[in-house]
């Protein structure tokens, strides 16, 4: 290997690797020095902005973990979207004034869990269904484990709620199901798990365990997958609008038939290619709030999929989408950097207590996307989806 | 709905939309303007750096559209990292130096195909066949109709390679296949899929048409499918190494027994929780460099589908990765931004004729965390990878 | 159409469709007349046998629906083979034998549920969100009113243990989750799920419900989906064996080594492949017995989604398979046939009482194929399963 | 192992066999010596038969492998049902009676391929990448080989049409793709593909080649996957039917539009529950039709995996449904046994040329049982699916 760059944060690596690199210029990066190793220059992306009118529920965690609601409201927000897709933003605008002139979206949250999924493998599948049924009997056990145990490793904010065991040859998977307050949470809930398994389950466990697994796939840890896509891994929440007929003529310039049509041969072409998202383009709304938010960009995948609906209605069009697991946060990680949380305050999401109202925002604007997207794909021969990409591809 | 923002890029209206939204300071928006509508700020994302050691390919695009490698060399390259998640650099950077101490990663590009899966509506599926068989018969003619025809929406860059039908129903689904050279071409082959469809296929079609869809999800656009994961979209790269028993303990601290133990697992919890995606975190180090060099990152979920594979071997483990379908680009998008353009240079993968270069470079990175983060699992309860999360969460 | 024929299943009636249709010779068929409408004749296949040396745990079912292990035992049992498949008998005794040797299969019955699974669709989502809590908060209430209500059509023998609701647009899909005894179940869980819909859920919906639908595919009705795959739709069951390496040299003539390759290969090439049962070939078993046994063949397919592992252990190599939902029945349907009848008391499953020891033996017969066509394909190039194809391929 | 069975197919073992297993009476099983090993005794399911008019086409295989539409006629056919599921006979015959009145079906046969998935593991990726294109630069070549080699074990029914070539790791995965005749071709295949991968693959790669296996699971060999529901494994056939309204409201006591809403909640459920077909009840059908005509039992999952659709039109409903892979013979295999060859013959379908016609029969009949099926579940509350159930479940 080449002569190795200096690793730390100290201002003079920092200089040395730009140096060495020949980056150009000076920049200050003080504010960055705790995000990485070997931080080295920043990346700078556009934020451009869309108005959404949405009715809002209030959310409480109860003391069962269940999301309850206890209020709702309307409220006009705006959402930054940080991207650089011409005809994106006045697209995402565009489904947005339909749903508004429509009555606007309505939002919901159904669910809180995040899991981590730790694997013990056993001598044979006798003693991993042994395990599993321990496991079953002692998840309070393990909650009040966690709570009372006077190890520094673990996390207050990361709460067990559920176990979920699946044996299959030798292994106990468990997908042990956390709340995580207003972060994401799997650095806290890693540490829990860790916690769990080598200081509950390991020293008390029924039968040998011949290793240990922190994580070993059966959950959705930034890997898209069924289990993801049904019982979710964050926040599940679903965000719908019902567009009248006259909406859909003015601002979308399509019809209900016509986008009944496209939903119809959408759905089916998303099972000939075996989809498990059936939705039009999440991932560019999810991506472009994610990234001006400070969110884990390595969770656009999994937090995109999704499953969209839209169905004729007297009057109109029913338009509906529902993210099994949106993985976001308000307090920790990127949402920390200087220009997150301004965008975040922005939507009155910075900060602890934010996080339902920001996971119902980011469904919102992703609904207002999938409709206007779909309006334009609607349009005979898609011809208002071509225009769009010809006339405002911009960069692309 | 709430006073509306002005939406133009023009400074005024940027100046009005900062004030109007409380927005402090002054921004010089300046280079975005083009990017998106409504631009109004920015975002910044510290980047890292890490070293690799690869065997790289050259490849050219052989006229009939096979990828075709034409040298190989040794280099070290630094790729950026724009991402907050802590330890995640000096992970992946651990990893490159284990490959790097046992020979390198080799990287290779396998194919380089794009869709877009265009949909017909046919009164019944004896139609559909027919068109289907129809199409099937003229991708030659159709090629030479984008080649020759004098309509200034058509892109000289996507060239039509293959035309794969699926009828089902009424529907005769098209997975219109191209290349895009340098870019990665969603709106040039949006361009020339219309333009087939509106000008080749419907008037000529011999059967009538009921309605033309320029997408309807048979292809794999921002939605991870197994169509995808199977068949590609973009560029099918493949990176792998193997590492020496000895690199696996002293750099690794672990065995190849332990990352083969791991490796079995997971895999079956990835089978067991219906994962079309089998290997580690693909989608941290994709989301990473995605963001540092202007890639789309709500494509992050599909660039990160990956098939990895861990197998013992005499001194030592081979470890592998197959990503099906980078969606990268050296050209066009976001890549002209000033940071993206900067990070990409760094790699020498600014501007035409890098496009394969960079693609692998994405997976060696890949890998690379694969590698260590893999190792950090599978040592005894995972300890390492915990401590990894409790010592450096950092902002997590 | 042509002549309509008669389809009563008088003699009378039978006769004539025979001569009309051209059939040869007199047949009895008054065994079938409750059958199926329209009986006209029969269908007969030879049937083979093999033994098994397997320990069966005995179970009951708890009050709370639980499968409790309540003693186990070991047994040599011969089991019923109906199929025409050159081969299969033989290398199923093969792999027995293999077993028995190593100390015989161990079979486990992990769960027991069978769900159908009704839709509401209601005029939005949030409308489907409030029926959803209000169908959870309610479980105990309509498993007694099924129990106590006086309609005629309701079964005493589907119980009702859980309900599992998901809402995605207007609909709020239920999974109705019943046991059902020793009977498959699904005629008396649709009777009781339309009771449950009709008399429960619809008259008492705190919201309006435009339309109830008894089954929309929530569930795994004959078709293999991901939820079947993992949450089960019968008897969940693992099988397992742990065979000595003399025994996998003398018996299967091959090793444990070449058993593990094959099946890191086989693991990936079924990830490669978009497999849900990741196996070798579990309904060549499964659609023998089934059809000796009186078993329902449309539900070969869900029956056989299974999740096999192989793993080296010292000494020697474990192998299991894990079942998630096998529809067996020893009451009811098709076992009251009289050559069902006799070859489910061969096995000792005949009658009330037999079904968790039946779903045991059709799992470890079904390992028993897996090792021993396993070991075929794991020798050099697969010439054993090749020279079993040629060689005793017979009416193939 | 208590006291060894015989195992031999002559007399004297069978009725040693049947006196030491305690069976009762004389069977004579001379009929099916060459069937299986241990033939024991025999299982004998009633058979009920329904009646279709159905417009089939006339298909020949091209020498290139296509197949090729030389005619089309309308038939009645009496098609012969193996089940004892009260009910189902009378509901196919009440779809076919739907669509008979409203024209009839009208089937197509699409392709014909079936796979046999071999893999040859190299040093590594690098190694295996060139091999795969060695192999696919070598097609035409292997063809020939297989025609003029003279090795007994060789089919010269099976041949070769294309070979995909899919590398993960150092696994090079081999789809050979053949056409069969008239028989389903498991057997031919495997003994050509082994042929091919032993004396051909093998002394020639170029690069060393670690280990071949026959099978390794990228095919859909008795497992339903996602590559098996897209690019077929078997004969891809499509059944198709327009329904009128009058006729939906007479013979199906429904309407269109309540058909269309049960297909958009039944779809939606699907892809909410993971099913990789999507359709109503396929496998019934299949299943029925398979027992009665000597087919693969083990084939019903495989060959279930069905593509349904239902779209409103102007005066009625289009229905159909795809088949990507129906595993079916007219020759060889179970269809020579004595019953099976009797309802073969019934629909004209015993014996060479036949399978294209036996085919699209199978389709016809799915179809015409999913138009009923889906009928009754769509009535309000499904009550008509509830009364079928209720009323004639029969053995159930």
């Amino acid at each position: 290997m080449a002569a190795r760059l200096p690793r730390k944060n100290d201002q003079a690596s920092i200089a040395a690797r730009r140096e060495t690199l020949g980056l150009n210029g000076d920049v200050d990066l003080s504010a960055y020095v705790r995000s990485a190793e070997s931080v080295t220059g920043v990346a700078t992306l556009p934020v451009s902005v869309a108005e959404l009118h949405v009715s809002l529920g209030d959310y409480v965690l109860s003391d069962e973990g269940e999301v309850v609601e206890t209020g709702r409201a309307e409220e006009d927000v705006v959402v930054p979207l940080a991207h650089t897709e011409g005809g994106l933003t006045a697209s995402l605008q565009r489904g947005a004034k339909a749903a508004a002139l429509s009555g606007g979206f309505r939002t919901y949250v159904v669910a809180d869990r995040i899991t981590r999924a730790s694997c013990f493998v056993c001598r044979d599948a006798g003693d991993a269904l042994t395990l599993a049924r321990w496991i079953g009997e002692r998840v309070d056990e393990m909650r009040e484990f966690l709570r009372a145990a006077d190890l520094p490793e673990l996390s207050r904010y990361a709460v067990l709620r559920e176990a979920k065991t699946h044996v299959v040859g030798p292994m106990c998977h468990v997908l042990w199901r956390w709340t995580t307050g207003d972060a994401v949470g799997p650095n806290m809930m890693t540490r829990n798990a860790y916690g769990l398994n080598m200081a509950f389950v390991l020293p008390n466990a029924p039968v040998p365990i011949e290793r240990v697994m922190l994580e070993a796939n059966m959950g959705g840890d930034k890997k898209p997958s069924f289990e993801f896509f049904q019982s979710g891994h964050g926040k599940t929440v679903i965000a719908e609008a019902t567009l009248t007929d006259k909406t859909i003529a003015r601002v979308l310039r399509t019809t209900a038939a016509d986008l009944d049509a496209l939903s119809w041969a959408g759905t089916h072409g998303a099972v000939a290619s075996g989809m498990q998202s059936v939705a039009f383009t999440p991932a560019s709304a999810i991506a472009a709030i994610f990234a001006a938010t400070g969110q884990d960009l390595g969770m656009v995948g999994t937090s995109s999929m999704a499953h969209g609906t839209g169905r004729r209605v007297d009057g109109g069009l029913h338009a509906s989408i529902r993210f099994p697991g949106l993985e976001v946060g308000t307090v920790g990680g990127g949402t920390t950097l200087p220009t997150a949380h301004e965008w975040l305050s922005l939507m009155g999401c910075a900060g602890p207590g934010r996080v339902y109202r920001f996971a119902q925002l980011v469904a919102a604007a992703a609904l207002a996307l999938e409709i206007s997207a779909s309006a334009a794909m609607a349009t005979a021969g898609s011809e208002n989806f071509f225009r769009a990409h010809f006339e405002r591809g911009g960069l692309r």
